[in-house]
């Protein structure tokens, strides 16, 4: 479900969205399929530049990758919610996306060949797929469709790029036809290619999620990923979640047990724990935790009830949103 | 302090250590350190080839960097830990090392320059200083050296290599003088360059912590890590940490509050906490708790009661090592 639609937001005039650039990236997909296709894009080349046009209202939304259920915690985005130099002290998040990895191996349209609007059954039936003598992807993606690489195309050449989106507009701008790129469908249609074969990934299960990031002083978003009164009926399924960073002073010892033990009191499931370096001091770290509630939704009020109690055994404590849970939900 | 010294581990004979090559590389630095340079050294090309040298005991220890101060964990080295295929069940942690990152410049030594041992107080005043077009240097170097390369070297072409020591080695063998490498000090002596400036990183606290690991079964290192009755002196300031993994089933609510709990029913401080992908189910995660003993050090009792109690509660628990804590004492 778009995050638009799932959240009361169809009043707000079309809202700019920031995300990591190039147009094509599995980033703009996650973009484009949150916000229904209802928002103008805004490309950012760097996860920081989205911050920064989102803490300036230059955007509504920024749409950023948080985790990756194959490789873990994308730390570049960690780092910035961090805020160690208290760059983005507006941006909280209002909810989030899962985009599922599928990737597919594009070539250029062939005018000689009949481009079927379908990957062949078979690749090795297909005339195209004999003369590809190159292969270039993001080098994550060669891990991650490795049984089809194994069987189709060993010890075909291959070239890294920075991204599944650069591969693809390099095969669309070879003068040749004896690259292929392996790049999401989107990137497909963005770049006008064709699909010679699709999800050859080795996990079909592998899916990244982003968060959905707005600033809390903007009216404009204001009622974005607020819980509504429907998510209170009793029939609701909408659980809410929370993500909270805190430090912890070394000379305290005890304090992470004490800080985490605060969430339980408080009916709160713990759902994931990361951990980055603090910034100020060697080996004092930034914790970042993310809770559901236990037993049902939770209010805002238990909340600020988690918060006053963590400041107690904590430094910087931020509490840094609440959104409605959408795994499962989002496609 | 060296390893093999304050382990009582001198009785053994000569011991194999594997690290990350190539060689002058920090792993290599960290290695010959820990244990003093009486060792033979095992080059691998990757972390993953130290693991299978360790448990196929055709290395005695391995030396593999867990964190670094600025950059946070080192996923590779908890992946492996996490040993999602069960290949690696005998490798448990038997120490620690910490090694400061310091970079220097160095070029090849020139015979028509009087080649002095030290670096001059002042480079610009050094006439290779000016002839110096082209750097090398691993990607994370760039930016643990900003200030001194805008200062010194601003506009200057840079070439990215896949390690600090593969840059010193290109530079050996440039036939002009006209590039220099990021380098440590280290590989400037393995590689007989000259250091054209040293420290020249901007973070003179940037520390990577690397874990000395050895097969549990090898008898010729069972000594090696363990608490000796000297930690046990009232007069000791040894104290002991302990690594523990777990993965927590998404079916029970809690479980990871009710496991983080277990440490400090047994007085135990959580130090730190990653996590990464458990690897069998999108958004289960394995958790790796460091913990210390919030009074004294602790014995290998309380440590079995800890687990005992995690196994209610989790899956896959490991106990993945405990020795004594060398924060502060590594050099």
């Amino acid at each position: 479900m778009a995050f638009l639609q799932s959240r009361g937001c169809s009043s707000a005039s079309k809202p700019q969205v920031a995300f990591l650039g190039p147009l094509g990236s599995f980033s703009h997909e996650a973009a484009a399929a949150a916000f229904n296709s209802q928002a103008t894009l805004l490309p950012q080349s760097s996860f920081q530049d989205a911050f920064a046009a989102l803490q300036s209202n230059k955007s509504d939304f920024a749409v950023i990758p948080l985790e990756n259920s194959s490789n873990g915690a994308v730390v570049q985005t960690l780092d910035l919610l961090a805020d160690r130099r208290e760059l983005y002290g507006d941006i909280t998040v209002c909810g989030e996306y899962y985009l599922p990895v599928h990737h597919c191996l594009l070539v250029k349209k062939d005018p000689s060949h009949e481009n079927s609007p379908r990957p062949p059954e078979d690749i090795s039936t297909d005339p195209r797929y004999k003369s590809i003598t190159k292969l270039y992807t993001h080098p994550q993606a060669w891990g991650q469709c490795e049984i089809f690489l194994q069987k189709h195309f060993k010890g075909v050449e291959r070239q890294d790029v920075s991204s599944t989106s650069k591969a693809a507009e390099i095969v669309l701008h070879e003068t040749d036809h004896h690259s292929a790129a392996i790049a999401n469908k989107f990137a497909a249609e963005y770049h006008n290619l064709d699909v010679l074969a699709q999800n050859i990934e080795d996990n079909p299960e592998n899916t990244t999620r982003f968060l959905i990031l707005r600033n809390r002083k903007s009216e404009r978003t204001a009622a974005c990923g607020q819980r509504t009164s429907a998510d209170d009926r009793p029939e609701s399924k909408t659980k809410r979640k929370t993500l909270i960073s805190f430090m912890i002073d070394h000379n305290s010892p005890g304090a992470l047990a004490d800080a985490l033990v605060i969430f339980k009191r408080y009916g709160m499931n713990l759902t994931t724990i990361n951990s980055r370096p603090g910034g100020a001091r060697p080996w004092q770290y930034i914790f970042f935790v993310e809770c559901q509630g236990l037993y049902d939704g939770h209010g805002d009020q238990t909340v600020d009830k988690i918060m006053v109690d963590l400041r107690k055994v904590t430094e910087a404590c931020r509490h840094l949103g609440s959104w409605n849970d959408m795994v499962g939900l989002s496609q």
